[in-house]
């Protein structure tokens, strides 16, 4: 059992303000425990869905003594803190990493990069920044362009697990049971730092896996990005008079257009290349099934329902 | 508390074999029960999904003394039986409808104008005739061609409820609870019959929307037929290597791509025109925002994610 004791405020090596609570554990039979955690100090920059989520499980699974939650806005951390999704806050990045042996940057897409440089560049030398990013070349181009040697202690990562909702909460322990995580290190990334990443995510119950960058960008925008345009093309092109009349199968076939469209714009201008190539794909397999429902080749378009069945069926409900 | 007791075989006026079982219900206490039935005898004519679920809801609703089913295989009627989805079944139409007041033809949409001129020939002079075809207009053509005066009691019917799973073994009693159901009268329906199935579809608990078939098809285009072959297309064309990697997002938006191949031709070549018409209009949005993403028009891009979100915001989860 988990017991939050009223807020008060410490400060960190260099003076500065971090806010924190005191945090106890007690057994089912109220005796204090003793825990030996992996790590002291974890920093998550930016607490909503993702960011929530990695702290509740880390906090469940007793990975760190201490979760510092990084954000613009004192009350949502005060909010993350209270659910258990963190156990100290701070509004300033250089603050709340300054302790932390794992940094992991969970902010939208556009400012992972500036991020992880500004986290390497004041965090301890040993420390690990890793991030949640949903693109993984652009972001790693900027790191190693930007953050000299010190990039070698980032690896980006991205769990493949969230939802059209966002926020802390949102945020549940189990998001990454069982889900897959793709990391993508470099060539420059220091083995250590990779190979404590792949673990932590391992920890939170996740599959790993490892990619290129390019590789991971590939994929992504072939099973997220592109799903999510048509949805939303879906969902935009649905005539008014229509609405009303939708059922189980429009609500799931556009389900994730609800999604922040300023974030997964960030999403589709970073992975601009990729997700021309895969649009322009499945532009060209639409044109087939079109061709074929106006020139009456049945046949043809039983085929092309018939192979997206397969594929769909392969992958469960 | 419904009981079923051993099958035994009766016979129909015209000495034609229905299987059926002794129906009895008792209340709690144990007392035999003397219930009111709205309907004598109703057929459903295709005991999968849909008829299924119409056969239970009509029996939990104790809306017909009996529910004869009708079916090519003996034992998928026995099963359907046996789950509580009809009391009685036939395996051939005429012997089937012979004597029901009601008659809900649920086979898949090719088979619908054919077997609806055959029950409104072969049952009783004021039976009323209706359908669960996820298309209209063509179905209502055909019977008012070949059915001559009798058309006037068919009534079409579509209950916007199914799911991408078949058979009666998916069939549950609420799947028309508060789900719309569209019924599509012409000018020559019979004003009686078209009350009666109106009044049928709400005593299963749905709510009924009068359009024309003409509205019903374009509108269903838009709604079900669109997503159901951009979802088909999508899992047709997402790359073998990315499969492995999919998330909630790809599950979603391809969920409806598992249904069956054959039902959907049948369905996009009786509705081809306003599918064509649907489609284009997509394509339409999907080229605006194929050139926004090349031409780094990231205003524009976002104003569609955004329009989507709205849309889809306002239909809920």
């Amino acid at each position: 059992m988990r017991r939050f004791e009223p807020n008060d405020f410490t400060t960190n090596r260099n003076g500065q303000a971090i806010r924190t609570c005191q945090f106890s554990r007690q057994t089912l039979a109220g005796k204090q425990n003793s825990v030996t955690y992996r790590w002291d100090t974890i920093a998550i920059a930016g607490v909503g869905l993702i960011g929530g989520s990695i702290g509740l499980a880390a906090l469940e699974r007793q990975l760190a003594r201490r979760i510092i939650g990084i954000g613009r806005h004192p009350q949502k951390l005060e909010q993350a803190q209270a659910l258990g999704a963190i156990t100290d806050f701070a509004t300033n990045l250089e603050d709340g990493v300054a302790e932390a042996q794992l940094i992991i940057i969970c902010t939208p897409v556009r400012f992972i990069a500036q991020q992880v440089c500004q986290a390497l560049a004041v965090s301890n030398g040993d420390a690990i920044v890793t991030d949640a990013g949903s693109t993984k070349q652009q972001i790693i181009d900027q790191v190693h362009q930007q953050a000299g040697e010190a990039a070698e202690r980032f690896v980006g990562s991205h769990p493949l697990a969230g939802s059209e909702k966002s926020g802390a909460e949102h945020a549940v322990a189990n998001l990454f049971l069982n889900r897959s995580v793709i990391v993508t290190p470099t060539s420059a990334t220091n083995k250590i730092a990779q190979q404590q990443t792949i673990e932590f995510w391992q920890q939170l119950g996740s599959r790993t896996h490892l990619m290129t960058p390019a590789e991971h960008d590939q994929i992504l925008a072939a099973t997220s990005h592109l799903p999510h345009l048509l949805a939303s093309v879906l969902a935009a092109a649905t005539p008014d008079a229509a609405l009303p009349f939708v059922s189980t199968g429009w609500l799931d076939t556009t389900r994730v257009a609800a999604g922040d469209p300023e974030l997964w714009t960030q999403i589709l201008q970073q992975n601009q290349t990729e997700v021309r190539q895969s649009l322009s794909h499945f532009q060209s397999v639409l044109e087939q099934f079109s061709q074929a429902l106006d020139q009456d080749q049945w046949e043809t378009l039983a085929q092309i329902l018939a192979l997206g069945k397969t594929q769909r069926d392969a992958l469960g409900s």
